[in-house]
């Protein structure tokens, strides 16, 4: 096969920079909930972002009702464009699971039962202590010719199809296609641990290549680039791309290589931006910044407090979806009420009467409140005007004041996050997360 | 134009009822960034159920990347076959900013400068106090023929373009395209307050049509049918649909009818439904179980707080991102460690060691502490193994228990929500929300 052309996929603010692989990749999702709009599709997002970071890219993604019809002209078009084809939904044991059998008739391949996929699904309803449901035995049935691919977390196998001579295509070249089940807890992981492999079998990348992203909070796009475009320069010179992609609270940072030398390029990019501004990289691909605040904190043996009023218990939201957060997360307090914050916090009275709710001095004092009675090592506190009301000349909405109480004692921030109420949640958040991060002594 | 059929949209489990326009629409998703996984793409879900829940339906969404060829592509073969195309994105300032001229291009009409959409722009700038970029002059271009669609949040407006006759359909059959801009801020209420108008214009309902959904907790599908099915039989039969939607912690009850008839048989069957199942009934389309409480407690002029082990504080942070919160929410307490729940909340330790962390007895006394400590009217406490580890044969992972306190006393519950962690926690808080909407003294 040819190599690909590297560009940067989108512009502007958003300079990202991909690798377009010669090889046509369209994704069919199936499933009239998707166009009813009673369901929302990730799988795009999932597997597009899979796809770019293992140097392939999606051409196409269309979405059609589970009807018969419609569903084998979406297949048909894309065979007739696509080398690597997609299809997600309709291999379950419902009526209208039809995804499996449209597609065998549309390719004129007979359907057999397959004694170790049948296996494999007895196996999973008796391991759990189930009966077996008569109507999975249709997922037992399998296109001539097609490879099973096994299904850990359900019960419908993923099946290929290689396409060859495609009758869809006036020069009868190959296709591969690809069924997966629509479930993402079933969907991602085979598609990791199944499909990756029969894709880099069938589509060998050209040329070794490497992708990194770092992903960034505390420093704007423009700061970023100010500190890295001049040291990272030689390497960009010598063919790797660079770009950015700014999002609310965070800015990823990303590298692509081809070549013999791409993986040790992208190291390098790495290590120099890390040594550059490595305060601010909280993880990279898919790690969030919570995760890292944890795994910091469990790793230091450190325990954490919150007092949260313009965020409303979204830190502990986010803080507790990592399993593993109760080691570390002794208590959050919401205090949203004046009275709660005296009473519950122990913040003076004077304070939120000199000072106000927003101010430096009540977000300090709520810091010190929590950590001293939940007895955690460091705490974090948040407090500010969300708005669309309460904003005034010197404390616009958006304003917040945040602190952080450790055992060496308390440090400080204002920000201006003029957002709606959501972006002004989750940006806050990022920021205190942030402090807790870069903490002195929550770095050994 | 002939009435449409209506049929079950989605079978088994989720039987969805909808009415099939004989309208083709379709959706066309334009940005490299959706293919390359960098943005979820929310407009399909949206959309769709807006069209549906009007009488309409989609037939088919595709995403393309920004690029020409790709773009033309997809309208081209969109205006072969539909009636009504809906397009987004790709409408701003920056350079792959195409589809307007991508477009006009495709259907040979030229662009001209627009001075009310150019005055539009300047006064969107002007009134925030900002200089108008110079780029946004882009903005201004519209093409021949083109209705336009003021933007209200934003500056590119919305267009629309009726393709008559149709150079794409063998019969010349016309067809109406409406581009809208991708930021969804932006999309929504242009679709609702312009695009739904022009709509109803070009492709006016046959016939009347009305739909209801009703969203409710509490109660499972089967106990729902069980006591709604038989009662609205003779509507069921007199033509209406009637369905339902199982989702975590939620069940929707959905009526569509058409003809004369149609909005009273849909308002008999509500009616009908809240004398039956009144108190499992939170709110009706986008309603949320958060904003029904909130709603309630603030008519009531009750104030609430919240005492969360498990949850984590999901509770708090949906119920704050309902603007007004503050008005009900007095404090929220994420109590995880024992030492939080006897310093924060007065647990007695002797419960803790009698009784455990996860017991009746703890949910009690953390409801009326929080209640006591906060000052508020009611509390509710939620306390529960989220899993994977810690679960017993006694209370095995999932079990949860609940306890709301008030001016009367303090009632309480046990749930087994054996599922992965963040769903656990949303069907915990449905729980709770829903013990504070029904709470004897929180109706009057």
């Amino acid at each position: 096969m040819n190599g690909g052309t590297s560009f940067t996929g989108l512009t502007g603010k958003n300079r990202f920079p991909v690798y377009v692989s010669p090889v046509t990749m369209e994704l069919i999702n199936t499933g009239s909930e998707l166009l009813l709009g009673r369901v929302l599709n990730t799988h795009l997002q999932w597997l597009g972002r899979q796809l770019t970071d293992r140097g392939y890219t999606l051409k196409r993604q269309v979405a059609v009702p589970d009807g018969g019809r419609d569903i084998q002209a979406a297949v048909r078009e894309a065979l007739g464009r696509a080398d690597f084809i997609i299809t997600t939904g309709g291999l379950g044991p419902t009526s209208d699971d039809l995804t499996r059998e449209l597609i065998a008739g549309l390719l004129g391949r007979a359907l057999h039962h397959d004694a170790t996929v049948e296996h494999a699904i007895r196996h999973y309803f008796e391991s759990r202590g189930r009966p077996v449901p008569a109507r999975t035995k249709v997922e037992a049935q399998v296109p001539e010719g097609a490879r099973v691919l096994p299904n850990r977390q359900g019960t419908a196998p993923g099946l290929v199809l290689v396409v060859d001579p495609n009758p869809f295509r006036p020069d009868g070249r190959r296709s591969v296609l690809v069924m997966l089940p629509g479930p993402p807890r079933e969907l991602r992981p085979m598609f990791t641990q199944e499909v990756v492999p029969v894709l880099t079998e069938y589509f060998p990348p050209a040329e070794p290549f490497a992708c990194r992203t770092l992903r960034t909070t505390g420093l704007g796009e423009s700061f970023i680039e100010e500190r890295i475009d001049g040291p990272l320069a030689p390497l960009v010179q010598s063919g790797m791309d660079l770009g950015y992609c700014a999002k609310v609270g965070e800015v990823e940072v990303r590298f692509v290589a081809r070549g013999p030398q791409a993986v040790t390029t992208v190291a390098t990019a790495e290590a120099i931006t890390r040594g550059l501004i490595g305060e601010f990289i909280f993880g990279t691909d898919d790690d969030t910044l919570e995760g890292a605040v944890l795994q910091r904190f469990t790793q230091q043996k450190q325990t954490l407090a919150l007092a949260e009023s313009c965020t409303g218990g979204h830190i502990a939201n986010r803080l507790t979806n990592v399993p593993g957060a109760s080691a570390v997360l002794l208590a959050g307090y919401v205090t949203y009420a004046n009275e709660a914050k005296i009473r519950t916090l122990g913040v003076r009275p004077e304070t939120l009467r000199d000072h106000g709710a927003v101010s430096e001095a009540t977000a300090r004092e709520m810091a010190e409140g929590a950590r001293r009675i939940s007895g955690a090592d460091w705490a974090v506190a948040v407090t500010g005007i969300a708005g669309p009301d309460g904003g005034t000349p010197e404390k616009p909405v958006g304003t917040v004041f945040l602190a952080w109480a450790g055992p060496h004692g308390t440090t400080s921030a204002r920000q201006l996050n003029p957002f709606d109420r959501e972006t002004f949640k989750f940006l806050t958040a990022q920021q205190g997360l942030h402090g807790l991060l870069t903490a002195p002594t929550a770095r050994p």
